[in-house]
């Protein structure tokens, strides 16, 4: 459910209403079930929870099951405010999210946004959601993906100024998001040979070493030896066209140097239907791109578009995954 | 002309044939004019040219005139192929385009892609237009910018390495660059009060300092100091959502701090139209946003948008220039 004075449960609701998602899966929420409710009375939205301790078994009729968690039962919140019980719940959330997901209670997790400030300020434990899931369940080589507007777009770094971005661009860097990129577009996007294109760091993907040496000296020789692996990625590419490249087909994935290098390209052609999803994790999870958005929560307007595509888009992985893998050769 | 053996003067010439350049302005073309006959001639396109000494003045009833300069008058070309007579003539062409827009012969210039490689290779010194043309004509204060897809684009750092773009973020630099945008969108765009945004540098805009702190120390300073000069400026914003808002019609341009985060967005939307501009200088001039492209030199394959979007762009200008100032108030 995210953090409770954002637009998480407006969109979740919103989201829910929409017949792709019925069809596509059962939902089970984690979250506040008062704050949820009035969330659904004030949308004027007509939706039966069934709430339940434990998810899979009890919800296997229902469209929309609940479950109960959180620290701190909350009857009101006040949207776009700050407070400490909707950042400590929102950890909750998703800590019983985690357990449940890696016992297999449930297929897939999507989560909606937390607020990060208000998280800090209640001196949690946490800075986002990808390297928290991550560390919970004991991942170490794992990668933020988003999806959208004909794109896939791998990110080698996130949430760092760009004077540190250079330095985190080494040859085996490179390599570890080549392979992980490799097998996840074909585990979870059921992509036979994906072809991965990596973007190169400086203007021009340095233009044959004059602004930068990044790319000849640690991406191209990383893209090298996965070749010589026999995955098909080539590169570094030009950052400023590989995207259009990638639109057209030619490639299946990009791998972008930093944060901006990919979800610029993304947020330009996907605004409201871009979807984060984590690549590496023992199981499947998803998120909208957008986060709390608290100047506008509460009143209503928030575009479920990103929730639904990340619902739907973690329905179709975890149906894929249920399927016997198929034969090779 | 550009380097004849790339695909400038047959982008030229598609573009000549276009009826909206027809109308919107009479053409100078400085190059050699063998190569380009022979273009014509393969292209299929009945074009008359008007051989002149001097623009302007014998020019005035031709549609098309051509000024035959450059160093090695050529009779052939080995497309996509490198050649120090190319090379040499293409700065010659610009030479004697640079000293008719500075005596006003010409209303403004549009280049045709020199290629970098061969340039560097006949020893030229220069590395580029831009720089080159700023240089000539005395300019020190003068920005690229982009024009394509809904977009404006200004340009803080250009053909540089990432490593080295933060410590040319400094106020002064982005303050100036304020400032000229401000002025040229004025005079050139015939935009009364320009609404200007400016990028941030690191991710979500440094998120208050935690990823960075050239947004509150150094880009903030220079957009409040260019504030309290009456410029309509605001920022700086996160990157990755700035120019959807510029392309919704919020703001009239984008200050982006380096080349990826600037072109990446224009190329995407405006592939086959966008337009280099240089603001800042004595003179209009506009380039298409590609390069000699030698891979699909004289296939006739080129496609003629940019060119002919920087020409109606240059015409549009120039046309702007000559009226005469609106009164204050």
């Amino acid at each position: 459910m995210g953090d409770a004075a954002g637009i998480g449960t407006e969109v979740i609701a919103k989201s829910l209403t929409d017949e792709r998602v019925a069809r596509a899966c059962r939902c089970v929420i984690y979250g506040d079930e008062t704050i949820f409710s009035s969330v659904l009375r004030i949308l004027k939205i007509d939706l039966a929870l069934k709430p339940i301790a434990f998810p899979r078994r009890e919800a296997a009729d229902a469209h929309v099951s609940f479950v109960q968690c959180g620290d701190y039962p909350m009857s009101h919140v006040h949207y776009g405010e700050m407070d400490r019980r909707c950042a400590v719940n929102s950890v909750g959330y998703i800590n019983r999210a985690i357990r449940d997901a890696l016992s297999s209670k449930i297929d897939a997790m999507v989560t909606a946004p937390i607020n990060k400030a208000s998280i800090r300020r209640a001196g949690l434990p946490l800075d986002g959601h990808t390297d928290y899931l991550a560390q919970e369940s004991g991942t170490k080589d794992y990668a933020m993906m988003f999806v959208g507007g004909g794109l896939r777009v791998v990110l080698m770094t996130v949430h760092i100024a760009l004077t540190v971005v250079p330095e985190r661009i080494t040859e085996s860097a490179v390599l570890a998001k080549i392979r992980l990129t490799d097998r996840y577009l074909k585990q979870w996007f059921g992509i036979d040979k994906p072809r991965i294109a990596v973007c190169g760091l400086n203007p021009h993907a340095g233009e044959e070493g004059m602004f930068g040496k990044e790319e000849s000296e640690r991406i191209f020789p990383a893209v090298q030896t996965a070749q010589s692996e026999g995955i098909s990625v080539s590169g570094p590419y030009p950052a400023d066209t590989v995207f259009n490249r990638c639109k057209g087909g030619e490639f299946d994935v990009v791998i972008a140097m930093y944060h901006d290098q990919g979800l610029l390209p993304v947020k330009l052609l996907a605004f409201d239907e871009g979807v984060n999803i984590t690549i590496g994790l023992p199981f499947v999870r998803t998120s909208p791109d957008h986060g709390t958005a608290y100047d506008i929560a509460g009143r209503g307007i928030a575009h479920p578009g990103s929730t639904t595509a990340a619902i739907l888009l973690a329905a179709e992985i975890a149906e894929r995954l249920k399927r016997p893998a198929k034969p090779e050769g």
